[in-house]
């Protein structure tokens, strides 16, 4: 356990470090950088994360024959100048004249993220000319955390909801001494345009608790694993870390000595780590520790941590994921929808400048299909930072292929307040009333060797990056992006298109329907179909399903009053069963089995249909992806094709439990007379 | 890993050493042993089962005041004395004359059985006058198996099944250095009958493997520990060993040189352990490996290693328990219940005389209500042994209070071939056509300081015990010797019979109904309801609740024709829902909600009262056991105060899931208009 590593000892541990043997390269293969790497490049500037640019340089020349170039004609331009501080130091602009493509930034990161623009356009950066294009990105925030425990979690493993393996930065309790996996993922990180990483779970269990304090040397390698890369590190910590770190007798964030115990703790942070991010907090949620305890609520106990924080400009990102989950399943009133709302919007104006209100996209958890949490509209005075899932815990646990970025890209894209009104990414990026509190998500990355399990379930990282940067690509150009960087053969794009595109909403047919959500196994930790799995529990996650319905009432008229939480013109749209889309349908409203859907089939055919017609879906994603045996890597095809018969094997089990379960319940026969169990 | 103990330190390690600190005494607590120990006792006899009878009487005399008298009048008589061989060694007579009590056995194993026979009579063993009584087992072979890992398992834990803790056997992959707490058990199973121990899980993994051949020595203490209690003990092996202990390249019973490995292998075990008792074996069944993989039989499988122990006269029991556990819910002509007849009783005739088939009373897995297995009839040329369960693996897990005796004495009492015939007890306890197979059962005990958990359920142990010596004692009875050795004071009988005579009938009424078993959940172990936990699973266990009915149909006429593995009476009583018995019929039948019982209700009606019933009757326990406050020990108070909280929000929730469940599915509202969610 020592503190930082000697300079020399850095030698080999370049930003660009060759990957480690038999890792997959995922968007940045050899391949990737050949257009580049076979020119003549200058890059001018100074800084650590402009060497990061140089050092891609090199390696991009010394691999494909081209040369870094001092003076003299140049094909591409990397110029690092400040200005006067007014430019964005995350933008760049770049243009082409006949001979040469120039990208300029004022600081490292918008040279770093300018290199990439270059290395995505591949050849076509070098063709004909380019007006001067200025980038900068939508949400200044662009965030990952990691929700890796230091030591293996008896129930949870290494990575809470991890499904490629153990974590890539810790083993054992404690930080690798090995850090060639984090280098690498950094670099990834970097070329997507991420800029900050939460470096553990936020369910802080012991040995990560010590990382604030004893193990603090660890988070500066760390820190150091991603600085070349311009990102910043969090350290998620436990609200009670006063008495269970600090042996205080209470963690009241009003007690002046609990204040004293983060001020300094905090300042021990950034004097070994001057460019810290902050920290991120689970409280008062699935059993976590929170200002509830000492009659406090959110604002105070936010704002502590907030204080500490403030002299050092870093920032507090406050989960909103605060609901009852000992919730009994008998009593019909309390919605857990209403949770978040409830407890936050209330508070609005009370937080502090620094504190950050993450709230997940929808009121539930992740499903695959939720409205938009109406906490986001609700707080026009706090900084706010929307939450999205990377890492697949309940779209297929990276056993599926379900590419979310055509989700991703209809929450960010949502109309808060109607057509044409302010978005969730405009929200999260910044407005007049409370500035950006930016686009967060948990990742998808463990030690396995394609770093997501599922290969092509790097394309839902890469496209969590291209978002946050800019939501309004669309999802079908991201992926263009990711396929054109990834796959050495052009002609695999069609078929992966195919593949992916509608992937989502195949996994939407073949799960839950309707909006209503979960209906997944328990025993399986969320994996597979369960439909009464979480019907009798304490989790607040029910779809009350009986011989005549099914559907969660969250009117206001007859049910929960949830509408009510949404501004016009939502809370009327889904008020009504006559305007409630389709697809939310049981999220909103309890209807009998017969209601007919503005699609025109009814609530149960409607269900058979789906059902039938995602599963269908899957074996065509077989046929098409074994098509393309011999045009992508070989370790790669065996592993998709693998996963794909798993899929398959899931979505035939999810067909035949839910339509089997419907049909026993409702008694309504297949209009179609297909076999149902 | 030293093999046997020298002599002179087992010195310290007499049969009756003294309790290790803080672990309750169970059945034998010195008061059990004051109308003894207060007394003139004379002990004839040779051999270590006598040896371990002086030395109770020693122990019971000092703590007591009485005498171990050599000459002279004695008021206890305890005579082993040979005779010429014809007399069963198990069995002892005891007579009584104006003063002076009498045992007499021709074998130490009786000379034990007497002596506690005597304990168990306590005072009134000394009045009066008593002519001569001959008491002998009603089965040779009363065991106990215990499903105890030597390493924790990462799924199972220790003990598989367990209850209780860990094991009292093993500790981090190996035999305990300190085998007080074994000692002190093999001293409990001694004063019940108990005669054959398992020492470990049927599903072998490796730690437990070894111990067949490198880990031998471990054994020869757990023999030398039950030695002294007339116990014999077995080991469970896998029917891989061949190959993944002997490096073989096949494990197929018909190879010479598997055989050759067997028999050497057991010739070293009995060269260590003269009195081994031989294998347990679970082959082909929830992937333990077994000859099908070789393409043969399970009379090929037990005959290889029958054939290996019978020249030292030992016994291979081979379980029945084999079904396919990877059945597909949508198929409904496979049924699980009739797994081992059809695997099974074509078998019959072909095994040798030292397999015993191990079968489970029941044809499912140790639910609260199932038939007796159709298998005990069926093979009249094979010694069978009974399986029960005293570990509550499906009856409350040692957290609700479920007294088993009246289960097993019911089921044990079963008439085969109908009234007045031969019962399940006759045939387990030998016939003419085989000889004895005997009653074996899965403990429920382990490291816990009162041995099974719950303080209640050592009855079941003990209950155990006596009615494999004689199933025809009332279990009221076994209650009341129970009661009076464990309990100080006899006035607390009469709450204790309240609290348990009805308890597996309570037990069964608040879970799931009518004999259709199963509705447990898979997430937490078969703990606490699941309506359709296990409805859409592999592993054949379902109800088929819809809309309109519920229950199995296993008939002839319309089902999967289970009912014709029984013989007559049954085939034809449980084939007819005129004649199957209520508390069976969804076991057999699948019913509208709305068919009428014999008792005169409707199922679904049934189903709410049962459950209704059921709930109420813990709250009376619980009411019950409060007021023995202060009349039974502090530390027995407590738990048992503890855990029928635990008993009673458990009940509540079977009561209203399962009350929900069928409510929303059936849509019949409760005649009598209680509360259902």
């Amino acid at each position: 356990m020592v503190g930082t590593t000697p300079p020399e000892a850095l030698d080999d541990r370049t930003p660009v470090a060759p990957l480690p043997e038999g890792v997959h390269p995922a968007w940045l293969p050899a391949s990737a950088l050949r257009p580049v790497g076979s020119r003549r490049v200058r890059v001018v500037g100074d800084g650590p994360v402009v060497a990061t640019v140089r050092g891609e340089v090199e390696a991009a020349v010394a691999e494909h024959g081209g040369t870094l170039v001092d003076l003299g004609p140049a094909d591409l331009e990397l110029v690092c100048a400040p200005d006067d501080g007014e430019e964005d130091p995350e933008s760049f602009v770049v243009a082409r004249d006949a001979s040469t493509t120039t990208v300029r930034a004022v600081a490292g990161n918008g040279l770093l993220y300018g290199f990439h623009h270059v290395v995505r356009q591949g050849e076509s950066a070098f063709e004909g000319t380019l007006e001067l294009q200025r980038h900068a990105p939508r949400q200044p925030v662009r965030m990952l955390d990691h929700w890796d425990n230091a030591a293996v979690h008896p129930v949870m493993g290494q990575v809470e909801r991890g499904y490629a393996g153990g974590s890539i930065f810790y083993d054992d309790g404690v930080v690798r001494e090995d850090l060639s996996r984090a280098r690498s993922y950094a670099r990834l990180l970097g070329s997507i345009g991420i800029n900050r990483v939460g470096l553990n779970n936020v369910n802080v269990h012991r040995p990560e608790a010590l990382l604030l304090t004893e193990r603090l040397p660890d988070v500066v390698r760390l820190a150091e694993v991603f600085r070349p890369h311009g990102i910043k590190v969090h350290l998620s910590v436990s609200f009670a870390a006063p008495v269970t770190l600090g042996g205080l007798p209470t963690a009241d964030p009003l007690d002046p000595a609990v204040g004293e115990w983060w001020a300094r703790t905090t300042a021990a942070v950034y004097a070994a780590i001057p460019d810290f991010g902050g920290y991120v907090v689970k409280a008062d949620s699935e059993g976590q520790p929170g200002p509830f305890a000492y009659g406090r609520d959110h604002a105070d106990g936010a704002n502590v941590l907030a204080r500490a924080l403030a002299p050092f400009g870093g920032t507090v990102f406050w989960r909103a994921f605060v609901y009852n989950h000992r919730q009994d399943w008998r009593d019909r009133s309390t919605d857990r929808a209403r949770a978040a709302h409830d407890n936050f919007a209330p508070l609005d104006g009370k937080f502090d400048p620094n504190v950050v209100v993450q709230v997940k996209a929808g009121p539930m958890d992740f499903q695959a299909r939720e409205p938009i949490s109406p906490v986001i509209a609700a707080m026009p005075r706090t900084r706010l930072a929307v939450e999205l899932q990377v890492t697949q815990e309940y779209t297929g646990q990276q056993k599926h292929v379900c590419h979310l970025v055509p989700q991703w890209s209809e929450m960010l894209g949502f109309p808060l307040w109607g057509e044409g009104e302010p978005t969730v990414a405009d929200v999260a990026g910044g407005r007049a009333s409370a500035p950006a509190g930016g686009v967060v998500a948990v990742s998808n990355v463990g030690d396995d060797r394609f770093w997501t399990g599922h290969p092509l379930a790097q394309a839902n990282l890469f496209g969590f990056g291209r978002l946050t940067w800019d939501d309004r690509i669309a999802p079908e150009d991201v992926l263009d992006e990711w396929i054109g960087l990834t796959f050495a053969d052009p002609g695999v794009g069609k078929a992966l298109h195919e593949l992916m595109d509608g992937s989502w909403l195949t996994y939407e047919r073949y799960t839950a329907p309707l909006g209503v959500g979960f209906m997944v196994s328990p025993a399986r930790h969320h994996y597979g179909p369960d439909v009464d799995g979480y019907e009798y529990s304490s989790w607040g996650t029910y779809h009350f399903a009986d011989r005549d319905g099914v559907g969660v009432d969250r009117t206001r008229a007859t049910g929960t009053g949830y509408t009510g939480q949404y501004p016009a013109p939502w809370r009327d749209l889904y008020e009504s069963t006559e305007t409630c889309p389709d697809e939310l349908l049981l999220f909103f409203h309890h209807v009998p089995y017969e209601h007919v859907l503005h699609s025109g089939t009814t609530v149960i055919q409607h269900i058979y249909d789906t059902h039938f017609a995602g599963r269908e879906e899957v074996e065509r994603m077989v046929a098409t992806w074994s098509a393309l045996e011999g045009r992508v890597p070989e370790d790669v095809f065996g592993r998709v094709t693998e996963l794909l018969a798993e899929q398959l094997r899931c979505a035939t089990e999810w067909r035949d439990q839910v339509n089997t379960y419907f049909r026993r319940k409702s008694g309504v026969p297949d209009a179609r007379g297909r076999r149902i169990y």
